[in-house]
């Protein structure tokens, strides 16, 4: 049976796949950077054989026959993605994965240090031969499916969505999100100071208690530190990281709030699938939705303030009833809107801004309207456009602020954005659906809200694509409905 | 030129092999429980890549072509280190590279949790399957080279190594060190008691300083935590593992100070000739002579203690001048002399007898008089036979105290006490050669040392085999004579 041929090279590959998000956990998360040249050659041989294992001659084959045979709705869905993934293998020269490979390991490296500098022109002509080879990459996937190259990229990190999908939705967060921010800002108080320094030590122990309570499983998963958060592993050995500031406590605790969102997705993808195409997360933004939806529908909010704060108080606030570690000033504190430099600190009202400001910048570097070395300025110019502030001199926390260009991730942002709406839509399905959820977040209480985003979310894989997922379980397809409707009750009652 | 050919192709194995190591040390050091399974999957699939591409149809008709051209001398060391692992990968179907990969895998993870419970009966299964494909690998390789099963075990560790190299030398060690062991006992005065808690970070922080001392560069390598210690990664991202006891905290510095013998020596392979199979180190008899260098005959000198003691009082010590820490209590520690259960903790006179009992052991498991079932008691027989003392019921730190035989280890025990033996003939050799190499030593200076071993063994690579390296540096075949002078010197004077 030519499923089963497929079957057992699926999970070669997807035994190859384990290699490399280890390799490239341990490069973010542990490695030191004189291990840097061997690592990109490594992952890069890796990412060339990945590449070649998909592309075979015999899978198309395989495919054919596959798609005539009886199969299961499951394993129909398995061949769907297998043919999405030979497709796209199959239109991508082996050549060009392997040295577009090397060069965005390489050029994350030299980002690492050239950020700390603020040294620009230091990671330029890494990011140069970056955007070359991916805009070859666009070129390619898309010659084959007769779209933009933009929508190929898309592609890559949520299947099938394009920029039809969300260009309206953008067009009116944009319109709203900057008059909105503004009247948030002149009403809000300022929160009172929480003042540092909190010891590394105190700040992961205190977030490792709450990772377990929301049911990070930690038999199946790490946590550790990284320039950049992120969640990779694999399910049953998930690795999350985040990065400390000695006098900011909250960026982190929410970062790691944010990417337990993630793990716990990964953690819950359906067990029988281990292995095979369809058994893996859905896009970017389904996974993005997860994380959102931790940090900031159900953790930023009053409910689970109730329950944070003694916790928050005991590993870090040493000082007993001080109005600074009141439940009420740290609510204020979480949900404070600023307009500030950072994506990663952004709260949820200006978040959209940044992400469209980098999507219509990409769009311009991939279109060949924009080049490497318009990045400082363009970047400035939107940033007082959108969101008031200025990064002349500051391209540290301007253009070179987030990983992912550097990395080669093009086509990325607009997932995340997706994917706070798609929360808001889904938790707003899953209060409807179950009692009191928010009474249980209150008392510390996850399991029954875990519970249905397993059974509803993570344990469908890919049997279905995002969208008609999110459509299935909420009843009505993506929309801004719920999103604005939260930021309206959370901001303006 | 096929020359070419090959060293491209085995440049893509190394990354292959940066890949299975770096995930091996992940395995041991970082990895949760739940991991296991998805782990032992993507090392063995790795495993049979590196089989395959070794054993691929071409390379034989290249390496013919290439032994016909005009190449250097390293070259030429390259093409017949490739030979080798061709002819090896040759001899072995890929589905036992395979199926032994995955077995060795799940009996490491299993031996982990077995061993903490005192659980033999836990492990049994899994090591007996370990043995069994070991044994079929044994048969495959000796029908190939026509020697015995065990001497084509030992040629995986120790290129070109023979029962009958070491035999004369093993049979001297077996039969003067119990006695020698015995005089010292009886002489030895009890050190004054160190004692703890010492916490883990003070202990690392010492580990850390010293490494550095010794010549480390923490640019291209890292110290963490594992069940066993020991040094992996590549030349530069060499990883070492140590593992520490509060009770006890001579035991893991001095493992410390092995490792980075071990590690010394893969920062200092030849640079030029990285990813290529000439530019590895010697076969793991001659990187045993380089940790055993650093701690036996560098370390656990008086003049190390000279300089490392100050270090040790102000990291662990903090009372300022008492007895037990000054130099002579700590070297009396340092050299004692005691029959006792742990390889690991053993000293440098029992040490060997705990190699021979293993090595006795494992030549009976691969010609099959001896079976895993019949372990407990034998292991138990010889202890008390050769170190006068008793494992009965306490597997734990009898045959499950070393991961070896379950991560499928077999001949490789020997490579401890040839390292010992020449450890003492290539220091003893550098000592001739140079100034004052343990005025050095007390002064904390270790470049002069480090850098004639970089230069006579480290970048040296593969270029000669290890006995022959070791005669044409020291002016002599291996031998006793050095090795037992040591021990006279230190241990009876």
């Amino acid at each position: 049976m030519s499923y089963v041929e497929l079957q057992k090279h699926y999970k070669k590959v997807s035994d190859l796949k384990h290699a490399l998000t280890m390799l490239q956990w341990d490069d973010a998360a542990v490695m030191p950077v004189g291990g840097g040249i061997a690592r990109a050659d490594s992952i890069a041989t890796l990412s060339g054989m990945v590449h070649s294992m998909v592309a075979a001659e015999p899978v198309g084959e395989w495919l054919q026959n596959a798609e005539q045979e009886l199969l299961s709705s499951w394993e129909r869905a398995n061949v769907r993605e297998m043919r999405t993934e030979w497709e796209q293998a199959r239109s991508l020269p082996a050549d060009l994965v392997v040295a577009r490979s090397r060069a965005t390991s390489r050029c994350e490296q030299a980002w690492r240090s050239a950020r700390g500098d603020n040294n620009f022109a230091g990671v330029k002509a890494y990011l140069s031969e970056v955007l070359e080879l991916t805009r070859e990459q666009a070129a390619c996937l898309a010659k084959q499916t007769g779209g933009s190259l933009y929508d190929a990229l898309l592609d890559l990190y949520e299947p099938g969505l394009k920029q039809s999908d969300f260009l309206p939705m953008f067009g009116q967060l944009r319109e709203l999100l900057p008059g909105f921010a503004n009247e948030i800002i002149e009403r809000q108080a300022e929160p009172k100071p929480l003042t540092g320094p909190f010891p590394v030590t105190n700040q992961k122990a205190l977030a490792v208690e709450l990772m377990d309570h929301l049911g990070f499983d930690f038999d199946r998963g790490r946590l550790d530190t990284s320039h950049h958060p992120f969640c990779g592993g694999v399910p049953d050995d998930t690795r999350i990281t985040t990065r400390y500031s000695t006098a900011n406590f909250l960026e982190s605790l929410f970062a790691v709030l944010h990417e337990t969102g993630h793990a716990l997705y990964e953690q819950g993808l359906p067990l029988e699938w281990r292995g095979q195409p369809v058994g893996i997360a859905g896009g970017m933004a389904m996974h993005e939705s997860q994380s959102l939806l931790m940090e900031m529908q159900v953790c930023r909010s009053a409910a689970f303030l109730k329950f944070a704060t003694p916790l928050i108080c005991s590993h870090l606030g040493s000082m007993p009833q001080e109005s600074a570690w009141s439940e009420a000033n740290l609510l204020a504190h979480a949900n404070q809107v600023v307009k500030g430099l950072i994506r990663v600190e952004a709260d949820e009202v200006t978040y959209p801004l940044h992400v469209i400001l980098r999507y219509e910048i990409e769009i311009g570097l991939i279109e060949g309207d924009v080049t490497v070395d318009d990045l400082p300025e363009l970047w400035n110019t939107k940033m007082v456009n959108y969101l008031g502030v200025s990064t002349t001199g500051d391209d540290k926390n301007g253009c070179m602020q987030d990983v992912h260009w550097f990395a080669g991730l093009f086509g990325y942002f607009p997932t995340y954005t997706l994917g706070a709406i798609a929360a808001a839509q889904i938790f707003n399905c899953a209060q409807t659906n179950l009692d009191d959820v928010m009474g249980d977040v209150s008392r510390g209480d996850f399991k029954k809200l875990v519970s249905w985003l397993r059974k509803n979310i993570h344990s469908s894989g890919r049997h279905l694509a995002s969208l008609p997922l999110i459509e299935a379980v909420t009843g009505e397809p993506l929309n801004t409905t719920a999103f604005l409707s939260h930021l309206k009750q959370r901001y303006k009652s």
